[in-house]
């Protein structure tokens, strides 16, 4: 069945998929999840004390760190790890004019229709399924009430800046984090060392007003996004230079000395579309549970090239992660129609290659940037002969060794990351009780490198102060190195119970043969596993390097 | 000279302190700091291709990187090297009631008057410094203009939630993070294993719609914050358990395990006073520096017991970076009444210390309880009938267990914070250039816990493919680690400066006597100090390690 949906980059498409349930409350795994993150201290409600706010949710103590977590190996994985992306940090409201270069002002939006009877606005794809609020036995599309035609509903949040609230003050929140990447790209070539090919990463919030939030933190209003504008050298470019093009297929991947020197569009889009799923498994989502959606031709905007889902099997559907998408020059040319500002760059490599390029070649390679130009120009209904004019000088512009660079997008949202780590994580199993009694036993079974706390350590005992002495010597020792969680309190056993809950990998427990009881295991602890229960002796000494090889 | 100023803490007051300027190109060395900040790629006029928009900063490549570092020691510190705070991360957008418990509904902004005849809006204390729009040759005070009375204007952004935009569906940009803490306060206390005393910390943005931002990016309109509210037992409680306060001078201070067992909210506030003020020692803020400045009674909002300002001494003048306020149990109080939701906590061990106490004590305590309640419930207007009736349970609460906690909140400004470190961090001296020729220096000395780039490796020449091998190789050794910036580009003397500027604490040079060519240098680099230029050989095999120490 087709749903509509809003895609991570920001753009609309209509795509084959489960239709997602409403709500958790129809799934009895959602449901199940819900509350264990609740009373764990995942994931609240936003401001539940007064009723909640419909489509945002905010992260308690554990929750705040796997988030921090998610974020941080991407941030190095994405940025500090590679010599060719740097990072950004801009803000949430910017200038109105972006929004219109970038097409959201005018496109980023919802038909709706209002009933003038009851008051009500409702998105006219759905007022087959969504009850009349005057008469409920039926539904929006069949009920008196009398409806306007469908009527366009901007998805940005707005707000004024500055004293005077009228149009001239109005501002939005950003409802993607990439724009901001598109406006500094010519302040962040000028001042990083770089060139392209070179990336440019964000994290931030992102707001949509979103008609019907759903699926629990799946698609909320306010959120969080991770994104990364590669860019590169338009095909042309790299046929001046290199003589060819690197085919998508034919490519080498991920090698740290990988001679990217004649990789195409295609090429680097299948190269993120990799880079970005290894990242999905280093972090404990395995292949299996991940799908590759190609969006098909009717589905793409009209500049991208091609755009890649990275979709995850949530218990409520299989559903987007993230999206990479080849967008070729589409954003930063917006950028400098709008802002009059030139966008392009200049490379002397290619000016240089130019010059010995033989005639046809440079007249087939200027033919091709023309047309993908002309193409462009006119998408974006400029008159006729003024669009010939510019795809000219554009073109012109290749021999000189000038160009607007094409960008790969990378673009995943931290929310719905962290709930796909935890659908997966979830496990029930049985495990017996102090008493040898099987029980069932709720587990997050996290990769160790998202867990929020990587080991508790715990004294058998609360009441004997060398047991509580040691226990707090080890968990000092460790704190600088890893998020520790100290915990004396209750029995054993039901510790265990609430560090299985919170994901924690590794317990630590300081009992009387640490001090010594058995003086062949004096300065030992048990090391109780997570997943498997299992347990086993090692020295103080060695713990913390064994625990850095685990956690890393 | 007066000047009214918004507090980091979201409260208001006059305080007197140099004048802010208004803008860096009244002050030569502001302007040379912000001239770097642009060259170098760590802060950039938000939407600047578009003119920018006022009050709005962005974060380049280097500004990201510290940002990220400010953030990541202020969590460590705070939250994960205690056992006794724990994160929290809501949303920005919450719900509109939540701002009209903490006051920013009602009394959260300026009074500004407007112009019939030019339609321009003022901040009513500053007519007389600025110039008519019409007639600039006069201050809109004097000029001919129909001015309307003074009105107060809100200083939060509003935005609508939903497809209907009415009143009903107003919502704020939050503008400080402190108030989620609060909203979800019952929430973490529920779910992680904490008991008063304990905190509760966030990081993120917050908003204010000032109607002059000013000082670079000192006084933003989209900024963020560190928050923690500490959790605290009323005194009261604390002398009914422990027989006594410790008085705020005699508490012993800075110990892992101190015994705080009878600290009342003075010691409380003080022992985070000084905690802070450790902090911006430990990333390179020396105190002498920093000022201390205690609230007068008179500029104390009506709730708080003291509040304590950190200043740092800015080239444009002495101004806030953190703000650490004692405000007794009036936010949890503010939201209990709203939400009509319970905000106090049980405490098995007061009501164990009640059943012994006689009863002179017991009626003192009781007394000195009613009577703090009664004061907060009539400031609120509640009908004086009802307010003794409310105190009255409040103060038999107490005897059953009961109370509201009290609250030590330290809330500090992360761009403010950066805006120091870079400020404190600039520096101009002499340094031979490649010739031996003497010439002007800038470079930016952070300690090297918040420095961008802990190192960079660079290679003697790009063109010797030996040498740049060896580069790669120390650089992928040591990047995981630590953020590396691999350089091989240019002069090395021109390499160097651009670390200085950057403010990156060491450089690794690789060159002929690494490859051997001195047999006894061999598999040595040169390691070059930022602060002086001082050069000294390291055998790559110790380099990790070193540096390991040196950037902790």
């Amino acid at each position: 069945m087709t749903t509509r949906f809003v895609t991570l980059t920001g753009r609309r498409a209509s795509q084959t998929l489960a239709d997602p349930m409403a709500e958790p409350k129809d799934n009895p795994l959602m449901e199940k999840i819900v509350s264990l993150c609740k009373r764990r201290g995942f994931i609240y409600q936003s401001s539940e004390i007064y009723g909640g706010i419909n489509g945002f949710w905010d992260y308690g103590p554990l929750g705040a760190e796997l988030k921090r977590n998610v974020k941080e190996l991407w941030w190095r994985d994405m940025v500090q790890l590679r010599d060719d992306v740097v990072g950004l940090e801009a803000t949430i409201i910017m200038h109105p004019e972006i929004w219109k270069a970038s097409g959201h002002v005018d496109t980023f939006s919802d038909p709706m229709v209002d009933c003038k009877t009851c008051k009500g606005r409702f998105r006219a794809d759905q007022t087959s399924e969504i009850p009349c609020p005057q008469k409920p036995s039926k539904m929006v599309s069949e009920c008196h009430g009398e409806k306007t035609a469908p009527r366009a509903f901007n998805l940005m949040f707005r707000t004024y800046v500055g004293p005077v609230q009228d149009e001239s003050a109005v501002a939005y929140l950003r409802p993607e984090t990439a724009q901001a990447i598109f406006a500094q790209f010519k302040n962040v070539l000028e001042t990083s060392r770089q060139r392209v090919p070179f990336g440019i990463a964000q994290i931030g919030k992102a707001f949509r007003n979103e008609v019907t939030p759903r699926n629990y933190t799946f698609r909320s209003r306010e959120f969080e996004q991770m994104e990364l504008e590669f860019f590169i050298k338009p095909d042309e470019v790299i046929e001046a230079i290199k003589g060819r093009v690197t085919p998508g297929a034919e490519r080498d991947t991920r090698h740290s000395t990988l001679d990217t020197s004649s990789w195409g569009w295609e090429a680097w889009h299948k190269y993120w579309v990799e880079e970005r799923i290894a990242f999905y498994e280093s972090i404990g989502l395995p292949r299996t549970t991940l799908e590759e959606y190609w969006q098909k031709p009717e589905e793409l905007a009209h500049y991208a090239k091609v755009c890649v889902d990275i979709l995850f099997k949530f218990p409520f559907g299989t559903q987007e992660l993230e999206g990479v998408a080849a967008r070729s020059d589409f954003d930063l040319s917006q950028h400098e129609r709008f802002s009059g500002k030139p966008m392009g760059v200049f490379d002397e490599e290619l000016r240089a290659a130019w010059g010995k390029l033989d005639e046809r070649k440079k007249a087939e390679l200027s033919k091709r940037y023309y047309e993908a130009r002309l193409k462009y120009l006119t998408k974006m209904s400029v008159e006729q002969t003024q669009a010939e004019k510019e795809a000219k000088e554009d073109a012109d512009g290749l021999a000189k060794g000038q160009y607007i660079p094409h960008v790969i997008e990378p673009s995943a949202g931290v929310d719905r990351l962290m709930l796909a780590l935890i659908c997966h994580a979830y496990h029930e199993d049985q495990m017996p009780d102090e008493k040898g009694k099987m029980e069932t036993r709720v587990v997050l079974k996290f990769h160790p490198r998202v867990a929020p706390i990587k080991v508790a350590v715990l004294p058998l005992l609360k009441n004997k102060p060398d047991l509580v002495r040691k226990a707090i010597e080890i968990r000092d020792a460790l704190r600088p190195h890893m998020n520790v969680f100290y915990d004396d309190a209750g029995a054993i056993g039901r510790r265990y119970r609430r560090q299985d809950e919170a994901g924690t990998p590794f317990c630590v427990t300081i009992d009387f043969d640490t001090l010594g009881e058995k003086p062949e295991l004096k300065d030992t602890v048990t090391v109780r596993y997570r997943d498997d229960g299992r347990q086993e002796r090692m020295a103080i000494s060695e713990l913390l390097n064994w625990l850095l090889v685990k956690i890393r």
